[in-house]
């Protein structure tokens, strides 16, 4: 069989046209991802070879630092879309500006339909790069205030902290401290301001003295219980940056034979798989986070400028940490 | 220029034959990953397509379930690697057989240097497709025992469970019970036999009541821990079967009010990113996941058949859920 009559019978079997099997074949962009991969499954078994181009049907996952309980959450979202979409998920990190580049390049190389970028937004200098090799890009959990230059994914991180806040209100707690992220993190700015218009809406004064800082880890929140619960009149609940800084919370309650929630109720942020594994298994802001790469990579693959940006919704998830005060 | 002479110029650019220069640009598969990928990017750069076949730099990795703290610890082990490496990394889950031969068709059309099975071993079947599309295989973590038929790394799991043991009756435990995953996981049964020998060489005697089973998640520890703490003469220590299993003993203790390690005793295994979180901080044996992923890697890419099964060692690390009886 010639050539070109392998390509009509392949038309035919994918119900496409001659030209989009030819456009798949010479490695051509404007093929839908699922159609794409059909067309160059059979191509392949035709014995043709299939030019990799731009839209092969990879997108890039480049994720700032792979460590943390919440990534594997993200990563989980976006191989189950792509899986549905009949695209793959290339995985990377990129730590630093070096291991960025190096990822760049390799991508332009190969070629890939986008790239989702977690925790991490790129320099002007790599945005210039991705623009010139027209690798579309949007964001998950972007770590500034979305712009409407580039698409972006996140959660409702101030209606998030307010309803956390309000959670403890219902409660009975009255003096409710905050551990918020590092200043200038956009989510961790976001739900402390949640957690302010929660006090206000309920009438209560916020006390200065109970807006902590600490990094989004264990260790930060630790040593901020210590000092909170030192002072003369302590708080009898905290809500928490994230769920990672509840952990260091219960762990200072531990170590002084304390417990939640008998002496302070600890909300946390995130929902990450092991927060159910906290003693007590953790209340806590659930954002989703499957969802969101999920969203994020379907934003990715739609070509649209619009939306620019994109929150889900946070839910409350109810376990043990918290209680009457 | 004329496509013969950009090939020679290309070729002294990136100081190799011109045949390697057209094996790359036609999809050979025996040229070095590292190369393959210099050599493309400056086909690319010169205007040349690049046929994407077997080995055009992309590693499958295939995890059972994207679900659990210990999976993103392998997944940044083999990011890592495949970058100093030059290759890139594919994410797929395969939660079920439906799930594992879609992977398999879509990774034969468009080529794959080769997989990494993560806590799934591939039927009979799909062994026979992978090794009919030419895909080679290398298992993490095998879930039975290792054969010559199939290249896996894994961690010292039998010196692993004697270590932890040791380290409990080091400290003066004479009563210790463990708490096993599933019967017939391969790596379960072999920490089970190290706690065994680490009896035996103590003078210690086996008390099979102390010996308990299931599933490798808090809630079964959980639950066999509430049984242990009810005997008339109850252990002072307990080996956990996992991380995991080590944070619902935890949870059941802080339910009655007590804690480790005054009241009792417990060591984990693997070492996941968040046993430093646990309250309080987990003692475990730490099996290196990342290097586990790395290695693997780097058998897969190795095109060698032997070694077929390496193990990495694993060690102990004392934190501080273990104490003097």
């Amino acid at each position: 069989m010639d050539p070109g009559s392998t390509l009509s019978a392949i038309a035919s079997q994918a119900g496409v046209s001659v030209s989009t099997v030819s456009k798949v074949r010479n490695g051509g962009t404007d093929v839908a991802p699922a159609t794409r991969a059909r067309i160059a499954a059979l191509l392949r078994q035709h014995g043709h070879q299939v030019v990799s181009a731009r839209g092969f049907g990879v997108v890039d996952m480049l994720i700032g630092a792979l460590h943390g309980p919440w990534s594997e959450e993200l990563l989980r979202g976006a191989v189950e879309a792509a899986d549905e979409l009949g695209v793959s998920v290339l995985v990377n990190t990129a730590a630093d500006h070096a291991a960025y580049s190096r990822w760049l390049d390799r991508a332009a190389a190969r070629g890939t339909s986008g790239v989702l970028s977690v925790l991490r937004e790129p320099s002007e200098a790599d945005l210039r790069k991705l623009a010139r090799a027209k690798i579309p890009l949007v964001l998950i959990d972007p770590p500034r205030e979305p712009t409407a230059g580039i698409r972006s994914v996140g959660t409702t991180n101030w209606q998030g902290g307010l309803t956390a806040t309000r959670h403890l209100i219902e409660l009975g707690h009255r003096q409710i401290a905050v551990i918020s992220g590092q200043e200038g993190v956009w989510s961790s700015r976001a739900r402390l301001e949640g957690y302010r218009v929660a006090l206000a809406e309920a009438g209560l004064p916020a006390d200065e003295r109970l807006i902590c800082h600490g990094n989004l880890s264990p260790d930060g929140a630790h040593d901020v219980t210590a000092v909170l619960l030192d002072m003369p009149d302590p708080p009898t609940a905290v809500v928490a940056g994230n769920d990672g800084q509840a952990f260091g919370v219960l762990q200072l309650l531990g170590e002084r034979g304390l417990r939640a929630p008998r002496d302070l109720s600890v909300i946390g942020f995130d929902d990450v798989p092991i927060a159910s594994w906290a003693s007590p298994p953790l209340t806590t802001i659930r954002q989703p986070l499957a969802a969101m790469a999920a969203t994020a990579l379907r934003l990715l693959l739609s070509g649209s400028a619009e939306p620019h940006h994109i929150e889900l919704a946070t839910t409350l998830v109810v376990r043990q940490s918290t209680g009457p005060v």
